[in-house]
């Protein structure tokens, strides 16, 4: 039997979208786990807005894909060999190890999961990062009152899905922004969303302006762009904008339009404030106590994207995230 | 004796900049004060960014003054004649007291103030709402540490040169950015900052990195506009940006431009919050005593900018904020 393990590896630096030529796919030989170390089985790989950046060459929150390194993702599998003392053969894990069918960990931002509470591709979504994101993002930033006005844009996606839902948990008002009728209706009928706009129906803020009556508190950030402009005109005063992803503007060649509304930040003393979940590292159990509580009791839908294809499908797979392709959260099967 | 009181009336909401044609000024009998008030002989009037945001139609932080009121302001003068327990004649007070040679006041937002610890004007500059202001924002929102840089625009004006000089007391690297060589000069000579950066001068990015070797910690906004996104550009991991002003923008007739480095509010984790003083009033007697003190050692040094003309010369004084015509506390004596 001849295992080989496929590797996506960053090649070049995409300019705009990512494309198939920006990566390196190839096979290898399957990684020996040395001292201190475990082998995982990869079966499921996210698909996260961040990754564009990750690939980026400018300054982001945290260091570039290295040009030859494999590409950086979450992803989950099982335990095919060991020598860490904390993982076992046959355990199942999720957390950082890249965009490949087998990785050699240290247990670095990689967790036991369990399968029988979830499946596996939940593991990367809504009871992963994602989750934790919109936990700390709405919670700690957005710091929502019952009876608040909680706006969240990409609300069908793997992170706005869940803050909506947490706002609703919260006593809030929850209105998402989405594009289309299939993903506005899946938030609101699927996820219990009190509203939900279509910001592709073309009139956006009169849109907002009649789902949030009592204006806009707390606005979770993810989208950027002209959303990210047309909100700030309807924030209240004292709102809080947690900006969790400005996903618009990941691949763009083109300078940002204006914002007019910029004003706003004073006139209605807002307080914006960019995070990422890693900023919240020494609370990761309170937010994975509390998610897996709302989960169990019913109070949190989570809903995969699971696309076949393999390792190859993977750039093609990426650029759904930003092309509005899927609905829920986008995993690849492996 | 025919005692007349000179009023500065709006008149229309101004387009772009305001002109004297937006006021209506004109003589009328001296008001008399009723039960719980007095009157005030102003002889100082203060010229604060803000008041172009007053006279706009749009929601902003407090009501937008009323056609065919009298122009709201800070001033300062001596009690003439009382009926409030609390103000006898010959005091000497500052507060909201409007563009007019007499007030009638029962002492809301207006305080006695000490001649003999400071000349007049300055208790409607430093040592008044401008003191405050600067005092509140870097102190609570920008939180600055020993050894951050913290960066100012508009450094030369009344809130902005004391930010640059708390910041200093702070054990803070202390940045202005003014235009042109003379405010550069007095921000550096005068008011003790480490460095100043005249924006006027064409290369603000390339000047801004050279005084900021270690990068931007606080950045005290008063300006907005291109100097905002090119500050953006520079900030630190964890930044904090007190929102106090965009005196760029109060007159704008076009769009604003394109903030290009917006998303580095994501990317290193900025907190962006507007403020105004009035969201701390109920804890101004704490910053008026830091200013007095400060002041009173010599750490805090102001300057007053006092214009004569009189009650007529509001509206052209009034436009030099906008201008930058002014250096230090823009006052009109009356």
């Amino acid at each position: 039997m001849s295992r080989q393990n496929r590797v996506v590896r960053l090649k070049r630096r995409p300019v705009g979208m990512a494309s198939r030529d920006d990566f390196e796919i190839a096979d290898e030989p399957v990684p020996q786990p040395g001292e201190g170390e475990f082998l995982v089985r990869i079966d499921y790989v996210s698909l996260d807005p961040a990754m564009r950046g990750w690939i980026s060459p400018g300054r982001s929150y945290v260091p570039p894909v290295e040009i030859g390194a494999p590409m950086r993702a979450f992803a989950a599998g099982y335990v095919e060999a060991s020598n860490h003392p904390d993982f076992t053969v046959g355990d199942a894990v999720a957390g950082l190890l890249g965009v490949q069918r087998y990785a050699v960990s240290k247990g670095t931002r990689v967790a036991k999961v369990d399968p029988a509470q979830a499946p596996l591709p939940r593991w990367i979504g809504g009871l992963g990062m994602p989750g934790q994101t919109a936990y700390f993002g709405l919670l700690e930033i957005g710091r929502p009152k019952p009876g608040d006005t909680v706006v969240v844009s990409a609300a069908s996606g793997a992170v706005g899905s869940l803050v909506g839902q947490i706002a609703r948990n919260m006593g809030c008002r929850a209105v998402g922004i989405a594009g289309g009728p299939q993903k506005c209706r899946y938030v609101v009928e699927e996820l219990g969303f009190d509203a939900a706009v279509d910001y592709k129906a073309g009139h956006l803020d009169a849109d907002l302006a009649a789902a949030c009556p009592d204006g806009i508190d707390v606005y979770f950030e993810n989208v950027g762009g002209e959303i990210f402009d047309t909100v700030l005109g309807r924030m209240n005063l004292f709102g809080r904008i947690p900006v969790c992803g400005m996903i618009s503007m990941y691949n763009a060649t083109e300078p940002p339009a204006p914002i007019r509304n910029i004003r706003s930040i004073l006139v209605n003393r807002l307080t914006v404030r960019g995070f990422i979940v890693f900023d919240f590292q020494d609370r990761i159990a309170e937010a994975n106590e509390a998610l897996g509580r709302w989960h169990a009791e019913g109070r949190l839908k989570m809903r995969e994207d699971v696309r076949q294809g393999g390792i190859d499908a993977f750039p093609d797979v990426l650029n759904e995230l930003y092309t509005g392709g899927n609905l829920g959260k986008l995993v690849l099967a492996l």
